[in-house]
């Protein structure tokens, strides 16, 4: 069951609505999107009658389907998510870019004045790195969150880094604007429910093998735990196909823009593996209507320590943006920093 | 072996290079791109070194990979496929519409009206239709080509057409200005053997579980029997992921632009199923680069015997060619009808 | 609609009903098990009524499903197909053995007496080879089906072998007790419709991207053209795991059990690609209620011309067959030749 | 670099060679098999051939492979994992079965002692529930864990249960005997880390969407945390095969046998989803070699409140336990409680 709130409600009326619920024995997570409060709740129960008529509510819906908090059904309006003063979902395309890994704050700092430079609005890159081989470099650890904070310092760009587990999690989100689930961990639901607790703004990478309804049900872990600002990333899936690291399934997204109200990211990089497809898989996601892009730059990729082959170099992406910003202006798509 | 003739080499030279082949005991397919012919020979032999000195002989490539006319080391300039007047592969976006099938004069004179007024420079329409079920409508055979002859003959629009078996395909060829192969027979070794001694240009469409390779030899059966002018289509592949009767695998066009001369396009009707998802796949497969796209239209889809959930309306039609149109324009791409 | 003959009744009234129904503009495919005939119509109509009260008319069932003559509530016996001497789908495990490719007399001689001797029950052998690059061994052609049906009068062995195309496909016939469509051919419609009306018994191996849905459907377009005696064949699928050449789908045989009278098979040869999984996948599909195995087997497989890596030796043959029997003898299953 | 010790070394050496390696800079995680120390560390340095020299070492593996303790190649013989007085890994077939979740402590007490008396080893049972959807019963959680402990003390089952995050991991290992790591959690490596250091031995399954060079990797997660006691389990992989829940991938058993002296066993409950298709698949895990095999029983599938569909009852898994002992007795596996 949700609730939703009247855009004029008040802080007191959301909190009558919430005892009430509590008072049946529910627990009440509240979300608020920019303009509503929603409640949702474990359970359906006979009570919905009883909500429906107090104050500031503007209507409650049964359970239906599994998925609700995330979905169409529950609010028409496109989400924006707002990070720094960016924001995604706006019918723009925000670009977000960075190197795979922070290596050192000279690395993160000369990447990202040069994206910055090009016309990247947030800076990526992962300080708690999720690596197949446990005796592959892990990343810098809080150290690399340090030096990332100190970027955005110094460039002013809000920074997205992931969050590994639910211990560090919390570490992640003091120092970043925005936190990043990786595709392994799409289905670690301590994970997702520690990070909906957190109030930063989230991208939740498409795993590996999951398909819409799964994506849909992660998204819902986080939001029910309060977290309203969540942006879904396609970042390929496994198939047979053997020609790119990963199958960039780009059909995902007008299906999921018509189910869902959340903003639908694509990041080329992951998803081909090999720095020459990045840049035409980036073309193509502003052409089927993705909310932004999400791409590994590097300026030295041959020491990378973490998927230099699939990282472009600063002159690339600026080549990049530059084409997707003639693409763009033709169709009143504003990409990257306006 | 492959031998690559001179430009400037005339028929007399090729002649003589054919005929030193068979005295060695191999088999000669003469293959003529726009400006070269190329003979190729099942068996490598020792006789490189006499070929190579015999008159108008450019190079002679040792058999090294499987797959070979079809590669950019045979040929490094793009190759155009011409049809009719149209040509695909030239670096602009060649559009290809219809009906999924003909199912009447009257249907598909309408249709072709429709999206000729729109744009489109040729005509797809099947009448050989290979159907899951031996109890779904099998396409009007032979009259199904006779209507599409008259349409073209009428409208001026080149048309290209399924063939299903050996038996009919000298048929379809007869008719039809392109012969296309479905993606269930990609791997039907005679009939690619039998469409490439035909004399017209081929579209291969790729297998549902195909890797680039595959592709690649399924193209070479064609290009072996003395067809140069295939063009591949990419239409998505069979994967876990539900939400789409196929995933259309865009990466693959960069990758195959890479490895080969020949132009590959993308239909994303058949990859999406649904009509809603066919209008921001065609934007993606212009932004990736592919050299044209193929789409089903129908203008009572709810009427049509085949796959009417996934074309889309002579409107939407028109809607499609005006954004292609305003995105292409912007970076120098000539969309549809000149 | 199909419409199920009583088990006594004549050839007469068969006849009068199948006049009957074209006497309402059907097409009329008579398909006779074992003990019935079933006629077959491409569409249904309002006469139903008037069919059920005709002589020798056990049932008529309207068109509900797509695929119905190879699914269980068409006919609830399990369908045991006749091959030579040999039955499949009697509940024992029958067993097919030989090369994967027909290279010469005296290789298939070999190894066929040292299969009989181990117990095979049928040679399997490709004269007509599909093959994925057009430069590989085609096979010996008429020439392989002599061999082959040489070998067969000598050892008394049955003989099952591809047919590739319609073309060649009366010949196989000729001279094979059982033809095989190959997993690339599984949708090749013009193929099965063909091999359907040829009179004997049919392999259908599972198209590497082909559900249950479709493997049916296929089987359907055989049955449909007149042939009851079709084992279908599971060879691996392809998937992203790749520690094999297939995914061996040993899931499907209680399934297919379930909705299909017809037998089902297992080839764990080309599900593995390697020599030495063959064997554990062997005893898997005895445990898992398989009608039988076809297996490649060569002696000197360093030097077979096709798919050598995965064939066994003639001594791993024999300690396959051990392994079944004392398997199959523990649960009342008789393995191989009796 | 991996220093596998003589199997007489004691303590002391060990400790002198972990000395030496931290001395050099660094991590030194001991593992001990049943009759060698195993140390790893996270880089190869130029330091082997001095490590080599010192007393009890028996030979230094240079870093070759990433993944490298869970390989045959560091350790020829089979791992034999005990867990309470079960072996696992012995040449023999360890049955695992109980509910999917902890329901109640009646619920599982009646169908442990059900499985017992069937012959089952070790108990199985969820308290903590990874699940698709926030709002689905997420297991009992602490007190699903009492109830499996008071379970075993009274009929002396070993259990085994998931662990979901590393926070509660800790608390599962104090009630278990056996920590399960989830499909959805196979490269959830805080998970795998800290599970690595609990003392417990673990099952690993095999994620939906893992290829072996992962799962092994997963697996050396574990191992190089300090644990040598682990079980691979394949449950099914992800695949366009829609008539099972999961394709069940027996073919990697042979494979991962040869490569790894880990044990690995089969689950076919969550690759089937089905009741129909748990047994045949156990008899062909049988077949394939597996080490063991985990089945989902309950007495009321109907009210599970998780996988009711999947779940066996009591008197099918008699039924099934009868038929594993006829085909094990055959070929000299004990199957099941002795």
């Amino acid at each position: 069951m949700i609730v939703i709130m009247e855009e004029v409600s008040d802080k007191k009326q959301v909190a009558v609505v919430e005892s009430a619920i509590k008072k049946h024995g529910y627990k009440s997570n509240s979300i608020r999107f920019s303009s509503e409060s929603i409640g949702t709740f474990p359970e359906t129960g006979e009570n919905a009658e009883t909500l429906k008529e107090l104050p500031g509510v503007k209507k409650v819906i049964e359970k239906e389907q599994n998925n609700r908090l995330a979905r169409r059904e529950t609010r028409q309006e496109d989400t924006i998510v707002q990070v720094g003063e960016e924001k995604i979902g706006d019918g723009n395309l925000t670009v977000i870019a960075g190197p795979c890994a922070v290596e050192s704050e000279d690395q993160t700092m000369r990447i990202a004045e040069e994206v910055l430079e090009s016309g990247a609005q947030i800076l990526r890159g992962g300080a708690y790195k999720p690596r197949t081989s446990p005796y592959s470099f892990q990343g810098l650890g809080e150290r690399g969150l340090a030096i990332l904070a100190k970027v955005r310092d110094k460039t002013g760009l809000p920074i997205v880094t992931e969050a590994l587990d639910p211990m560090t999690a919390p570490t992640v989100a003091e120092y970043s604007d925005m936190i990043q689930i990786g595709a392994r961990n799409m289905q670690n639901f301590s994970l997702l429910e520690t990070v909906g607790k957190l109030g930063k703004p989230v991208i939740l990478k498409r795993g590996m093998s999951a398909n819409l309804e799964e994506v849909l049900l992660a998204a819902e872990y986080i939001m029910s735990n309060g977290c309203s600002e969540v942006v879904v990333c396609e970042r390929g899936i496994r198939t047979f196909s053997d020609h790119s690291r990963n199958t960039l399934d780009l059909g995902l997204i007008p299906v999921f823009k018509r189910v869902s109200h959340l903003p639908i990211i694509v990041d080329p990089s992951h998803a081909s593996g090999v720095r020459e497809n990045v840049l035409p898989l980036a073309y193509a996601a502003l052409g089927v209507g993705a909310d932004g892009i999400m791409v590994d730059v590097h300026d030295e990729p041959q020491k990378a320590r973490v998927d230099g082959d699939q990282a472009i170099l600063p002159a690339e992406f600026e080549q990049m943006m530059h084409h997707l910003r003639t693409l763009g202006n033709s169709i009143d798509i504003v990409v990257g920093c306006h």
